[in-house]
């Protein structure tokens, strides 16, 4: 199909579909002609996926350009795959240091993980915003939340693995998490609902 | 302590200060001259939260004075604290009318919810994005994903009811969600390294 064709596809005007091409997001078409270039059902794909992490998951055009890249080019040891997958996430507090009891925490739970993944300065740093914000996070509220967060990741990490080929399953490990955390959002929602009218009643 | 002085404490602009108490995000101090107010420790923690909401939680000014609204007029009545405390989070899909998917899993979960709570249409529309990107996300994952925020929630549930008079308990409710929301999203990337690592060994 032709571009604006692509674009009529993905609902999305012309300029974007440029401005994503410009900015390396979409891979270029097939040349036809001097001005004229073919685009697939891949490209429609590749557009979707874009349009989601900007629009729905709010990423900027570096971090989605981030999370592309890896699903081009994704590791091709299984071992390798959520390591980079990670990296590539967007870390709203990478620069910020890891504090000792996000540390212990992580430890105390006999979980192995890479000592500078960027969840584990992510975690410090939103603990210390909730914090200055007067919101008194404990040792119980991480408790459960690590609980209930292995509860996911077991679902989570079944479902990157069974996703096709090495790309499948980074395209899953990346865009599927950030585009699955406003769902586990609103799940929690959902269950104070459901845990507030229990023990209230 | 004089307006000057607040905004260095919060280490903010005047100029923002001064904004937060015209959008109604902070309370007027009290006067002392017809120029001259006076404010105290509350303005300085209330100053801390309206940061933390549209700083580190990212919420627009409308959605950050919703909550303030409900922090300083809480329900008398328990049993409506949580139900008014969802009412005034921000809700990306507000409008997005609830799939039977979404009735019917969360029916089958054997959970009460009020049928038209935001985080129902919320559910609803981040599923939707997540599809529409290509994300096949399943009953297994939506389980899993109850499962665990049933665990979070208990914890949650526990800080909102333990936290002092109906003021405390409507901010933990509120500003807290919002705010260890991103917590939780970095503890999930945690516990996906732990289970992948273990699952790979």
């Amino acid at each position: 199909m032709t571009l604006s064709e692509l674009a009529e596809a993905a609902n999305l005007p012309v300029a974007t579909v440029k401005y994503y091409l410009r900015e390396g997001l979409l891979p270029p078409g097939t040349p036809v002609t001097r001005t004229r270039a073919d685009y697939g059902a891949g490209h429609l794909d590749r557009l979707r996926l874009v349009r989601a992490l900007v629009d729905a998951a709010g990423l900027s055009i570096a971090d989605a350009r981030r999370i592309v890249a890896v699903v081009d080019d994704p590791p091709q040891r299984r071992s390798e795959l959520l390591g980079i997958a990670h990296g590539a996430l967007p870390s709203r507090h990478r620069d910020h240091e890891v504090s000792d009891e996000a540390r212990r925490f992580v430890a105390g739970l006999g979980w192995t993980i890479d000592p500078d993944t960027p969840a584990l300065h992510d975690l410090t740093g939103a603990l210390e915003a909730a914090r200055t914000a007067g919101i008194p996070v404990g040792t119980d509220q991480l408790t459960a939340m690590a609980d209930g967060c292995a509860t996911i990741a077991e679902a989570d990490v079944d479902l990157a693995l069974t996703s096709g080929d090495a790309s499948d399953a980074v395209r899953v490990a990346t865009a599927g998490t950030v585009l699955t955390d406003p769902i586990v959002a609103a799940m929690r929602r959902l269950a104070h609902q459901h845990v507030a009218r229990r023990r209230l009643d």
